[in-house]
Protein backbone atom coordinates (compact mmCIF):
# COMPACT_ATOMS: atom_id res chain seq x y z
CA UNK A 1 0.00 0.00 0.00
CA UNK A 2 1.45 3.43 -0.92
CA UNK A 3 1.21 5.34 2.54
CA UNK A 4 1.64 8.78 0.65
CA UNK A 5 -1.84 8.81 -0.72
CA UNK A 6 -4.22 10.36 2.28
CA UNK A 7 -7.20 8.20 2.45
CA UNK A 8 -9.03 10.83 4.85
CA UNK A 9 -9.33 14.13 3.30
CA UNK A 10 -8.90 16.51 6.89
CA UNK A 11 -8.18 13.17 8.55
CA UNK A 12 -11.83 13.73 10.42
CA UNK A 13 -14.86 12.10 9.82
CA UNK A 14 -16.64 15.50 10.99
CA UNK A 15 -18.76 17.60 8.93
CA UNK A 16 -20.75 20.98 8.72
CA UNK A 17 -23.46 19.45 7.09
CA UNK A 18 -25.15 16.21 5.56
CA UNK A 19 -24.29 17.59 1.97
CA UNK A 20 -20.47 17.85 2.99
CA UNK A 21 -21.15 14.27 4.76
CA UNK A 22 -21.84 12.86 1.59
CA UNK A 23 -19.16 14.11 -0.68
CA UNK A 24 -16.81 12.87 1.82
CA UNK A 25 -18.21 9.48 1.44
CA UNK A 26 -17.58 9.98 -2.26
CA UNK A 27 -14.12 10.82 -2.12
CA UNK A 28 -13.17 8.25 0.74
CA UNK A 29 -14.78 5.22 -1.62
CA UNK A 30 -12.63 6.73 -4.33
CA UNK A 31 -9.36 7.08 -2.57
CA UNK A 32 -9.37 3.20 -1.79
CA UNK A 33 -9.50 2.79 -5.49
CA UNK A 34 -6.28 5.18 -5.71
CA UNK A 35 -4.62 3.34 -3.21
CA UNK A 36 -5.35 0.02 -4.56
CA UNK A 37 -4.40 1.17 -8.50
CA UNK A 38 -2.03 3.60 -7.86
CA UNK A 39 -1.51 4.38 -11.70
CA UNK A 40 -3.64 7.00 -12.70
CA UNK A 41 -2.86 6.35 -16.46
CA UNK A 42 -4.95 2.83 -15.65
CA UNK A 43 -7.55 4.43 -13.61
CA UNK A 44 -8.47 7.13 -16.45
CA UNK A 45 -8.81 3.94 -18.59
CA UNK A 46 -11.35 2.36 -16.35
CA UNK A 47 -13.21 5.61 -15.80
CA UNK A 48 -15.31 5.17 -19.00
CA UNK A 49 -15.72 1.01 -18.03
CA UNK A 50 -17.31 2.21 -14.80
CA UNK A 51 -19.57 5.47 -15.69
CA UNK A 52 -21.31 3.71 -18.69
CA UNK A 53 -21.86 0.02 -17.13
CA UNK A 54 -24.93 0.45 -14.77
CA UNK A 55 -24.58 -2.67 -13.07
CA UNK A 56 -20.44 -1.12 -11.65
CA UNK A 57 -22.73 2.19 -10.96
CA UNK A 58 -25.05 0.46 -8.82
CA UNK A 59 -22.40 -1.17 -7.69
CA UNK A 60 -20.34 2.39 -6.54
CA UNK A 61 -23.80 3.49 -5.11
CA UNK A 62 -23.68 1.17 -2.48
CA UNK A 63 -20.45 1.51 -1.85
CA UNK A 64 -21.07 5.17 -0.97
CA UNK A 65 -24.17 4.32 0.70
CA UNK A 66 -21.81 2.13 3.46
CA UNK A 67 -19.03 4.87 3.29
CA UNK A 68 -21.81 7.35 4.90
CA UNK A 69 -23.63 5.18 6.83
CA UNK A 70 -20.21 5.33 9.36
CA UNK A 71 -20.21 9.10 8.38
CA UNK A 72 -23.56 9.92 8.88
CA UNK A 73 -23.21 8.21 12.34
CA UNK A 74 -20.13 9.93 13.29
CA UNK A 75 -21.94 13.56 12.92
CA UNK A 76 -25.03 12.09 14.95
CA UNK A 77 -27.20 12.39 11.74
CA UNK A 78 -26.47 16.22 11.82
CA UNK A 79 -29.20 16.76 14.60
CA UNK B 1 -16.46 15.40 -9.11
CA UNK B 2 -18.50 18.09 -10.16
CA UNK B 3 -19.17 19.89 -6.80
CA UNK B 4 -22.60 20.98 -9.02
CA UNK B 5 -25.15 18.41 -8.37
CA UNK B 6 -26.52 18.64 -4.89
CA UNK B 7 -26.14 15.29 -3.45
CA UNK B 8 -28.53 15.58 -0.59
CA UNK B 9 -31.83 17.40 -1.47
CA UNK B 10 -32.63 19.97 1.28
CA UNK B 11 -29.26 18.95 3.14
CA UNK B 12 -30.65 17.37 5.76
CA UNK B 13 -31.59 13.70 6.71
CA UNK B 14 -34.71 14.34 8.33
CA UNK B 15 -37.93 13.82 6.77
CA UNK B 16 -41.56 13.93 8.49
CA UNK B 17 -42.49 10.63 7.33
CA UNK B 18 -41.27 7.09 6.49
CA UNK B 19 -41.84 7.62 3.27
CA UNK B 20 -40.46 10.65 2.60
CA UNK B 21 -37.24 8.87 3.81
CA UNK B 22 -37.96 6.14 1.59
CA UNK B 23 -38.16 8.86 -1.21
CA UNK B 24 -35.47 10.51 0.28
CA UNK B 25 -33.35 6.92 0.25
CA UNK B 26 -33.81 6.99 -3.56
CA UNK B 27 -32.78 9.85 -4.71
CA UNK B 28 -29.57 9.77 -2.74
CA UNK B 29 -29.00 6.62 -4.34
CA UNK B 30 -29.84 8.19 -7.81
CA UNK B 31 -27.63 11.63 -7.07
CA UNK B 32 -24.39 9.05 -6.80
CA UNK B 33 -24.77 7.85 -9.93
CA UNK B 34 -25.77 11.65 -11.52
CA UNK B 35 -22.33 12.09 -10.22
CA UNK B 36 -20.54 8.90 -11.17
CA UNK B 37 -21.98 9.94 -14.47
CA UNK B 38 -23.19 13.32 -15.52
CA UNK B 39 -24.01 12.94 -19.04
CA UNK B 40 -27.83 12.78 -19.24
CA UNK B 41 -27.80 11.11 -22.32
CA UNK B 42 -25.42 8.02 -20.97
CA UNK B 43 -27.37 7.89 -17.98
CA UNK B 44 -31.00 7.74 -20.19
CA UNK B 45 -29.27 5.21 -22.45
CA UNK B 46 -28.42 3.12 -19.47
CA UNK B 47 -31.76 3.19 -18.14
CA UNK B 48 -33.62 0.66 -20.09
CA UNK B 49 -30.55 -1.50 -19.71
CA UNK B 50 -30.87 -2.05 -15.22
CA UNK B 51 -34.67 -1.48 -15.00
CA UNK B 52 -35.37 -4.86 -17.47
CA UNK B 53 -32.63 -6.81 -16.02
CA UNK B 54 -33.73 -8.76 -12.72
CA UNK B 55 -30.42 -9.03 -10.92
CA UNK B 56 -29.52 -5.01 -11.79
CA UNK B 57 -33.38 -3.90 -9.85
CA UNK B 58 -32.11 -6.96 -7.15
CA UNK B 59 -29.17 -4.22 -6.56
CA UNK B 60 -31.04 -0.66 -6.33
CA UNK B 61 -32.72 -2.36 -3.79
CA UNK B 62 -30.13 -3.17 -1.83
CA UNK B 63 -28.84 0.08 -2.63
CA UNK B 64 -31.78 1.81 -1.56
CA UNK B 65 -32.14 -0.49 1.63
CA UNK B 66 -28.63 0.76 2.82
CA UNK B 67 -29.47 4.54 2.31
CA UNK B 68 -32.91 3.91 4.30
CA UNK B 69 -30.93 2.54 7.25
CA UNK B 70 -28.90 5.51 7.23
CA UNK B 71 -31.97 7.67 7.10
CA UNK B 72 -34.49 5.89 8.95
CA UNK B 73 -31.71 5.81 12.15
CA UNK B 74 -31.58 9.72 11.34
CA UNK B 75 -35.14 9.99 12.27
CA UNK B 76 -35.11 7.75 15.15
CA UNK B 77 -37.01 5.40 13.08
CA UNK B 78 -40.01 7.94 13.33
CA UNK B 79 -41.18 6.32 16.65
CA UNK C 1 -39.30 8.36 -10.11
CA UNK C 2 -43.84 7.80 -10.07
CA UNK C 3 -44.78 9.88 -6.79
CA UNK C 4 -48.11 7.58 -7.35
CA UNK C 5 -46.59 4.30 -5.61
CA UNK C 6 -46.57 3.84 -1.78
CA UNK C 7 -43.36 3.12 -0.59
CA UNK C 8 -44.51 1.79 2.76
CA UNK C 9 -47.85 0.36 2.97
CA UNK C 10 -49.07 2.60 6.39
CA UNK C 11 -46.46 4.91 6.36
CA UNK C 12 -44.81 3.08 9.70
CA UNK C 13 -42.37 0.63 10.27
CA UNK C 14 -43.73 -0.19 13.23
CA UNK C 15 -45.34 -3.88 13.30
CA UNK C 16 -47.14 -6.20 16.35
CA UNK C 17 -44.60 -8.77 15.41
CA UNK C 18 -41.40 -10.16 14.16
CA UNK C 19 -43.33 -12.07 11.22
CA UNK C 20 -45.68 -8.55 10.58
CA UNK C 21 -42.03 -6.80 10.39
CA UNK C 22 -40.35 -9.78 8.27
CA UNK C 23 -43.57 -9.53 5.63
CA UNK C 24 -42.97 -5.40 5.42
CA UNK C 25 -39.22 -6.02 4.65
CA UNK C 26 -40.60 -8.18 1.77
CA UNK C 27 -43.34 -5.51 0.99
CA UNK C 28 -40.48 -2.65 0.72
CA UNK C 29 -38.06 -4.22 -1.06
CA UNK C 30 -40.71 -4.86 -3.68
CA UNK C 31 -41.74 -1.82 -4.14
CA UNK C 32 -38.58 -0.30 -4.84
CA UNK C 33 -38.35 -2.91 -7.99
CA UNK C 34 -41.98 -1.57 -8.78
CA UNK C 35 -40.82 2.26 -8.59
CA UNK C 36 -37.70 1.81 -10.76
CA UNK C 37 -39.55 -0.84 -13.50
CA UNK C 38 -43.02 1.11 -12.94
CA UNK C 39 -44.68 -1.06 -16.03
CA UNK C 40 -46.18 -3.97 -14.87
CA UNK C 41 -45.52 -6.37 -17.83
CA UNK C 42 -41.79 -5.95 -17.91
CA UNK C 43 -42.35 -6.85 -14.05
CA UNK C 44 -44.10 -10.11 -15.18
CA UNK C 45 -41.66 -10.89 -17.51
CA UNK C 46 -39.06 -10.81 -14.94
CA UNK C 47 -40.28 -12.33 -12.21
CA UNK C 48 -39.34 -15.86 -13.70
CA UNK C 49 -36.00 -15.01 -14.49
CA UNK C 50 -34.86 -14.31 -10.75
CA UNK C 51 -37.46 -16.70 -9.18
CA UNK C 52 -35.77 -19.38 -11.37
CA UNK C 53 -31.79 -17.84 -10.76
CA UNK C 54 -30.21 -19.43 -7.66
CA UNK C 55 -28.24 -16.17 -7.24
CA UNK C 56 -30.88 -13.64 -7.73
CA UNK C 57 -32.80 -15.74 -4.94
CA UNK C 58 -29.53 -15.15 -2.42
CA UNK C 59 -29.09 -11.85 -4.10
CA UNK C 60 -33.41 -11.00 -2.96
CA UNK C 61 -32.24 -12.60 0.33
CA UNK C 62 -29.98 -9.77 0.85
CA UNK C 63 -32.04 -7.61 0.30
CA UNK C 64 -34.95 -8.23 2.48
CA UNK C 65 -32.16 -8.83 4.92
CA UNK C 66 -31.04 -5.66 5.39
CA UNK C 67 -34.70 -3.97 4.54
CA UNK C 68 -35.63 -6.13 7.76
CA UNK C 69 -32.37 -5.08 10.33
CA UNK C 70 -33.83 -1.27 9.90
CA UNK C 71 -37.36 -2.75 10.58
CA UNK C 72 -36.26 -5.06 13.75
CA UNK C 73 -34.13 -1.88 15.16
CA UNK C 74 -36.74 0.31 15.06
CA UNK C 75 -39.16 -1.93 16.76
CA UNK C 76 -36.23 -2.34 19.29
CA UNK C 77 -36.35 -6.17 18.15
CA UNK C 78 -39.85 -6.34 19.83
CA UNK C 79 -38.37 -7.14 23.31
CA UNK D 1 -46.84 -13.22 -1.89
CA UNK D 2 -47.74 -16.63 -0.28
CA UNK D 3 -49.09 -15.62 3.29
CA UNK D 4 -49.21 -19.07 4.13
CA UNK D 5 -45.60 -19.29 4.42
CA UNK D 6 -44.41 -18.73 8.10
CA UNK D 7 -41.16 -15.94 7.84
CA UNK D 8 -40.21 -16.08 11.44
CA UNK D 9 -40.49 -19.42 13.15
CA UNK D 10 -42.11 -19.26 16.52
CA UNK D 11 -42.44 -15.18 15.92
CA UNK D 12 -39.36 -14.00 17.67
CA UNK D 13 -35.85 -13.17 17.07
CA UNK D 14 -34.80 -14.30 20.72
CA UNK D 15 -32.77 -17.37 21.50
CA UNK D 16 -31.27 -19.12 24.41
CA UNK D 17 -27.84 -19.14 22.54
CA UNK D 18 -25.73 -17.59 20.08
CA UNK D 19 -25.82 -21.22 18.43
CA UNK D 20 -29.47 -21.13 17.99
CA UNK D 21 -29.63 -17.82 16.90
CA UNK D 22 -27.14 -18.96 13.85
CA UNK D 23 -29.54 -21.88 13.15
CA UNK D 24 -32.34 -18.99 13.18
CA UNK D 25 -30.16 -16.82 10.95
CA UNK D 26 -29.76 -19.92 8.16
CA UNK D 27 -33.54 -20.45 9.04
CA UNK D 28 -34.64 -17.09 7.94
CA UNK D 29 -32.77 -16.68 4.92
CA UNK D 30 -33.84 -19.79 3.49
CA UNK D 31 -37.66 -18.74 4.25
CA UNK D 32 -36.97 -15.82 1.82
CA UNK D 33 -36.31 -18.31 -1.07
CA UNK D 34 -38.93 -20.58 0.01
CA UNK D 35 -42.00 -17.26 -0.42
CA UNK D 36 -39.92 -16.04 -3.55
CA UNK D 37 -39.96 -19.00 -5.40
CA UNK D 38 -42.97 -21.48 -3.82
CA UNK D 39 -42.75 -24.33 -6.00
CA UNK D 40 -40.71 -26.50 -3.82
CA UNK D 41 -39.74 -28.76 -7.35
CA UNK D 42 -37.76 -25.80 -8.72
CA UNK D 43 -35.72 -25.22 -5.22
CA UNK D 44 -35.06 -28.69 -4.98
CA UNK D 45 -33.76 -27.90 -8.96
CA UNK D 46 -31.86 -24.91 -7.88
CA UNK D 47 -30.09 -27.19 -4.74
CA UNK D 48 -26.79 -28.49 -6.52
CA UNK D 49 -26.65 -25.26 -8.75
CA UNK D 50 -25.26 -23.38 -5.16
CA UNK D 51 -24.39 -25.91 -3.63
CA UNK D 52 -21.75 -26.69 -5.86
CA UNK D 53 -20.82 -22.93 -6.59
CA UNK D 54 -18.37 -21.22 -4.47
CA UNK D 55 -19.24 -17.80 -5.70
CA UNK D 56 -22.83 -18.59 -4.62
CA UNK D 57 -22.12 -20.50 -1.55
CA UNK D 58 -20.42 -17.22 -0.51
CA UNK D 59 -23.04 -14.75 -0.92
CA UNK D 60 -25.16 -17.43 1.13
CA UNK D 61 -22.70 -16.83 3.97
CA UNK D 62 -22.94 -12.90 3.17
CA UNK D 63 -26.70 -13.12 3.61
CA UNK D 64 -26.54 -15.28 6.40
CA UNK D 65 -24.08 -12.97 7.98
CA UNK D 66 -26.32 -10.05 7.86
CA UNK D 67 -29.42 -11.86 9.11
CA UNK D 68 -27.43 -12.83 12.05
CA UNK D 69 -26.18 -9.43 12.68
CA UNK D 70 -30.13 -8.64 13.33
CA UNK D 71 -30.54 -11.66 15.97
CA UNK D 72 -27.17 -11.20 17.92
CA UNK D 73 -28.06 -7.35 18.36
CA UNK D 74 -31.63 -8.44 19.40
CA UNK D 75 -30.29 -10.42 21.84
CA UNK D 76 -28.06 -8.05 23.20
CA UNK D 77 -25.22 -10.29 21.62
CA UNK D 78 -26.06 -12.93 24.19
CA UNK D 79 -23.62 -11.54 26.82
CA UNK E 1 -29.97 -28.39 7.55
CA UNK E 2 -27.47 -30.98 8.66
CA UNK E 3 -27.87 -30.32 12.48
CA UNK E 4 -24.56 -32.01 13.12
CA UNK E 5 -22.46 -29.09 12.30
CA UNK E 6 -21.68 -26.73 15.20
CA UNK E 7 -22.30 -23.73 13.76
CA UNK E 8 -20.49 -20.97 16.53
CA UNK E 9 -17.44 -22.96 18.45
CA UNK E 10 -17.60 -22.55 21.86
CA UNK E 11 -21.18 -21.57 21.33
CA UNK E 12 -20.37 -17.88 22.50
CA UNK E 13 -19.42 -14.58 20.59
CA UNK E 14 -16.95 -13.55 23.22
CA UNK E 15 -13.65 -13.54 22.82
CA UNK E 16 -10.56 -12.09 24.98
CA UNK E 17 -8.99 -10.54 21.99
CA UNK E 18 -9.76 -8.38 18.82
CA UNK E 19 -7.37 -11.09 16.81
CA UNK E 20 -9.28 -14.16 18.47
CA UNK E 21 -12.58 -12.27 17.23
CA UNK E 22 -11.27 -12.32 14.01
CA UNK E 23 -10.51 -15.71 14.10
CA UNK E 24 -14.11 -16.36 15.20
CA UNK E 25 -15.40 -14.29 12.22
CA UNK E 26 -13.37 -16.79 9.72
CA UNK E 27 -15.08 -19.65 11.24
CA UNK E 28 -18.13 -18.74 11.48
CA UNK E 29 -18.51 -17.63 7.27
CA UNK E 30 -16.84 -21.24 6.87
CA UNK E 31 -19.55 -22.99 8.86
CA UNK E 32 -22.06 -21.66 7.02
CA UNK E 33 -20.52 -23.01 4.31
CA UNK E 34 -19.79 -26.71 5.80
CA UNK E 35 -23.93 -26.18 6.43
CA UNK E 36 -25.19 -25.32 3.06
CA UNK E 37 -22.77 -27.73 1.48
CA UNK E 38 -22.14 -30.85 3.58
CA UNK E 39 -20.10 -32.97 1.35
CA UNK E 40 -16.28 -32.75 2.46
CA UNK E 41 -15.39 -33.83 -1.17
CA UNK E 42 -17.50 -31.22 -2.81
CA UNK E 43 -15.65 -28.23 -0.83
CA UNK E 44 -12.29 -29.20 -1.10
CA UNK E 45 -12.79 -28.84 -4.90
CA UNK E 46 -14.14 -25.77 -4.30
CA UNK E 47 -11.40 -24.62 -2.32
CA UNK E 48 -8.91 -23.99 -5.35
CA UNK E 49 -11.93 -22.42 -7.31
CA UNK E 50 -12.59 -19.30 -4.80
CA UNK E 51 -8.55 -19.19 -3.64
CA UNK E 52 -7.90 -18.59 -7.08
CA UNK E 53 -10.33 -16.48 -8.16
CA UNK E 54 -9.66 -12.45 -7.19
CA UNK E 55 -13.33 -11.78 -7.26
CA UNK E 56 -14.36 -14.51 -4.62
CA UNK E 57 -11.52 -13.68 -2.92
CA UNK E 58 -12.77 -10.23 -2.30
CA UNK E 59 -16.21 -11.63 -1.88
CA UNK E 60 -15.05 -13.86 1.12
CA UNK E 61 -13.46 -10.48 2.38
CA UNK E 62 -16.85 -9.11 2.94
CA UNK E 63 -18.56 -11.81 4.32
CA UNK E 64 -15.71 -12.03 7.13
CA UNK E 65 -15.86 -8.68 7.42
CA UNK E 66 -19.49 -8.30 8.06
CA UNK E 67 -19.72 -11.16 10.75
CA UNK E 68 -16.97 -9.94 12.14
CA UNK E 69 -18.59 -5.99 12.58
CA UNK E 70 -21.48 -8.00 14.86
CA UNK E 71 -18.58 -9.60 16.62
CA UNK E 72 -16.65 -6.88 17.22
CA UNK E 73 -19.82 -5.37 18.80
CA UNK E 74 -20.54 -7.93 20.87
CA UNK E 75 -17.32 -7.62 22.51
CA UNK E 76 -17.97 -3.56 22.68
CA UNK E 77 -14.68 -3.50 20.51
CA UNK E 78 -12.60 -4.89 23.22
CA UNK E 79 -12.29 -1.16 24.61
CA UNK F 1 -6.77 -21.61 8.23
CA UNK F 2 -3.24 -20.77 8.64
CA UNK F 3 -3.12 -19.87 12.72
CA UNK F 4 0.34 -17.83 11.21
CA UNK F 5 -1.23 -15.00 10.08
CA UNK F 6 -1.61 -12.24 12.04
CA UNK F 7 -5.02 -10.98 11.26
CA UNK F 8 -4.83 -7.76 13.33
CA UNK F 9 -1.65 -6.14 13.85
CA UNK F 10 -1.17 -4.83 17.16
CA UNK F 11 -4.09 -7.10 17.79
CA UNK F 12 -6.59 -3.91 18.65
CA UNK F 13 -8.93 -1.66 16.61
CA UNK F 14 -8.03 1.50 18.32
CA UNK F 15 -6.23 4.36 16.58
CA UNK F 16 -4.90 7.38 17.32
CA UNK F 17 -6.54 8.80 14.25
CA UNK F 18 -9.64 8.43 10.97
CA UNK F 19 -6.69 8.14 8.74
CA UNK F 20 -4.93 4.98 10.48
CA UNK F 21 -7.84 3.63 11.29
CA UNK F 22 -8.74 3.87 7.39
CA UNK F 23 -5.14 2.13 6.72
CA UNK F 24 -5.89 -0.32 9.41
CA UNK F 25 -9.65 -1.31 7.38
CA UNK F 26 -7.13 -1.51 4.33
CA UNK F 27 -4.81 -4.06 6.14
CA UNK F 28 -7.49 -6.35 7.76
CA UNK F 29 -9.24 -6.54 4.32
CA UNK F 30 -5.64 -7.79 2.92
CA UNK F 31 -5.38 -10.32 5.62
CA UNK F 32 -8.40 -12.25 5.04
CA UNK F 33 -7.23 -12.73 1.56
CA UNK F 34 -3.73 -13.57 2.60
CA UNK F 35 -5.22 -16.32 5.15
CA UNK F 36 -7.54 -17.68 2.58
CA UNK F 37 -4.82 -17.90 -0.43
CA UNK F 38 -2.02 -18.33 1.42
CA UNK F 39 0.26 -18.52 -1.47
CA UNK F 40 2.20 -15.23 -2.19
CA UNK F 41 2.88 -16.60 -6.04
CA UNK F 42 -0.25 -17.03 -6.34
CA UNK F 43 -1.74 -13.39 -4.46
CA UNK F 44 0.82 -11.94 -6.90
CA UNK F 45 -0.39 -12.99 -9.29
CA UNK F 46 -3.99 -12.29 -9.07
CA UNK F 47 -2.85 -8.49 -8.35
CA UNK F 48 -2.80 -7.09 -11.77
CA UNK F 49 -6.27 -9.13 -12.07
CA UNK F 50 -8.19 -7.08 -9.80
CA UNK F 51 -6.07 -3.58 -9.99
CA UNK F 52 -7.01 -3.46 -13.63
CA UNK F 53 -11.01 -4.71 -13.49
CA UNK F 54 -12.98 -1.69 -12.84
CA UNK F 55 -15.55 -3.95 -11.10
CA UNK F 56 -13.23 -5.57 -8.64
CA UNK F 57 -11.59 -2.47 -7.18
CA UNK F 58 -15.49 -0.98 -6.23
CA UNK F 59 -15.42 -4.62 -4.52
CA UNK F 60 -12.91 -3.87 -2.90
CA UNK F 61 -13.62 -0.49 -1.85
CA UNK F 62 -16.79 -2.25 -0.23
CA UNK F 63 -15.18 -4.43 1.69
CA UNK F 64 -12.65 -1.99 2.90
CA UNK F 65 -16.28 0.66 3.80
CA UNK F 66 -17.26 -2.02 5.81
CA UNK F 67 -13.86 -3.12 7.69
CA UNK F 68 -13.72 0.66 8.46
CA UNK F 69 -17.69 1.17 9.99
CA UNK F 70 -16.01 -1.09 12.98
CA UNK F 71 -13.26 0.04 13.41
CA UNK F 72 -14.87 3.57 13.42
CA UNK F 73 -17.12 2.48 15.88
CA UNK F 74 -14.45 1.04 17.74
CA UNK F 75 -12.74 4.49 17.77
CA UNK F 76 -16.14 6.26 18.70
CA UNK F 77 -15.75 7.88 15.33
CA UNK F 78 -12.81 9.58 16.39
CA UNK F 79 -14.65 12.70 18.30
Amino acid sequence: MSTLVELIPGNSLITATPEEGRQLAIKLSRLIIKVTQPDAAIREKLRPVYAEDAAMLIAIGQTVAIEFATIAAANNFWK
